[in-house]
């Protein structure tokens, strides 16, 4: 692309690009049973906006990063989001049939294969990250900074306390804070990775880090807080998923904390203010990243 | 410890170090929910024979190497080898409500917390490898090394995938090359990979990380025989399960394709092939491995 791509162009370059490296990501001369490399597979490639690797790439272009290696982190961080998912799908989690209009894993393979599929590529994920020192000569320092960066985001105190956190709350939130918590662990954690792995690959130093990471979470919370707006007001033919789902599961959201309005308003300031954050911190570039942080803002589904 | 202890008091001290070290191993700052923290601890500290844990101390010290960073990594793959129990017995997979005597996690907690207090240890571990530069000072290129195996040796052609071949092969497994291959990577590949990080710790060179494969291969597989055995003829107060729930459950095992006999030699061929391994490797003391390799085939529980 000579010309600068729109960023509808590169979005969808980024998707088709992502969605080849997945499919290459499972070596085939690994000897895998060929249930859980379908199952690992179905999942993977259902497609979806591909919202964390588009943020690796971004945030790793924002700084002239190698956009080769950016890639296979891309793909880690989509395999640890698609895990989530499909545990998240399972009878004892929230019991989804369908998820972006197919079946999910569960109901195809049955449920000890989309478990095994889902720790599957949890524990993928972490290969395609060490191998970027060897194959993309990223250095062993900055590799072991991103495995630890992944784990503790992805892990007890990050996604996964977020999940649990959430299963807890069933019982019923009080507080504003608890929801945050749950957002801000549940959401922002593996988006703020997407972001510190495609700064680490291009090699930033802390105070760009920390402009990054400032812009995961609050663009994570923005994202989840829009989420909540959609099941609300949301046109379920583009949601792929019936809307309102949340107050017929009497699930607690930001608009049944603050309203509707309230809610709209926070989705704005957050952005904002994630804008802000990587404008001051002098990248080289931060173009696609406003950009994404403005289609976040006003997606429909 | 000035005389060189038994084998047994080197044992049990490597349990109540590991004890510990597990307890501290979720940092008390990190806000965690509470109830994903009871069902992470509840499992990791159920006891066992630490086995992979001794394996990795055994090995590391065999090449006179830090033996503080090996208990971090033998804490990692304990994690690992815990979360895959707690999946394992899930209602979807093998449905136990009972191991080592105790309630199953899933028993006291609950599936969804099961489901997520494994993908949380799972993730915790890679944490604990990649903190062995910053906290053990082990060169960044060899924790990258760790990860690497970990997650290839844990991964879907690795663990993962013996354990989706053992659903798979519940139709009915009619080779013993099938069995073989279930065994070799639900069982043994963790336990090389004990051995691996054990060595790379120390600053294993290649032909020296070669016979520790070859170790752990062999050994692995001579414990899974040695456990097909004692399901036939253990003892059920000393193993703490009911026996003979292969044959109930129809599970095809090395006894049903050999014969007791013929298995009780292949353990027996198998250790020593193991050791034969480690003592022509030149490692500086490899006494712990070959005490460990005559106590398991000796075990009756």
């Amino acid at each position: 692309m000579t010309e600068r791509a729109s960023f509808r162009e590169y979005h969808q370059n980024i998707i088709e690009r992502v969605a080849t490296r997945l499919e290459e990501s499972l070596p085939a001369q690994w000897q895998i049973p060929s249930s859980l490399r379908e199952a690992m597979l179905y999942s993977l490639m259902a497609g979806g906006k591909r919202m964390r690797p588009l943020l690796v790439m971004a945030a790793c272009e924002a700084l002239d990063g190698n956009a080769d290696a950016a890639l296979d982190a891309a793909c880690a961080v989509e395999m640890v989001h698609t895990y989530s998912l499909i545990h998240d799908d399972l009878p004892a989690m929230d019991n989804d049939d369908y998820r972006r209009g197919k079946l999910t894993n569960h109901k195809v393979f049955g449920e000890a294969a989309a478990i095994l599929a889902g720790d599957a590529l949890l524990t993928h994920a972490f290969y395609l990250v060490a191998r970027l020192s060897q194959v993309h000569g990223v250095p062993a320092e900055q590799v072991v900074n991103i495995t630890m960066d992944l784990a503790e985001l992805a892990g007890p105190k990050g996604m996964v306390g977020g999940q649990a956190a959430d299963m807890e709350g069933e019982q019923g939130l009080t507080e504003l804070s608890q929801l945050e918590y749950i957002h801000l662990h549940k959401t922002s954690d593996l988006i703020t990775f997407s972001l510190l792995a495609g700064g680490r690959i291009a090699g930033a130093d802390e105070q760009k880090l920390e402009a990054l990471r400032t812009f995961g979470q609050k663009l994570g919370l923005a994202f989840q807080i829009q989420d909540d707006i959609l099941d609300i007001v949301g046109d379920e033919a583009k949601l792929g998923k019936k809307t309102q789902s949340d107050m017929k599961q009497e699930k607690v959201t930001y608009p049944y904390f603050i309203g509707l309005e309230a809610s709209r308003g926070e989705v704005e300031r957050l952005t904002a203010e994630a804008k802000s954050a990587v404008i001051e911190a002098g990248l080289a570039d931060p173009s696609r990243l406003l950009e994404i942080a403005d289609y976040l803002m006003n997606r429909d589904h």
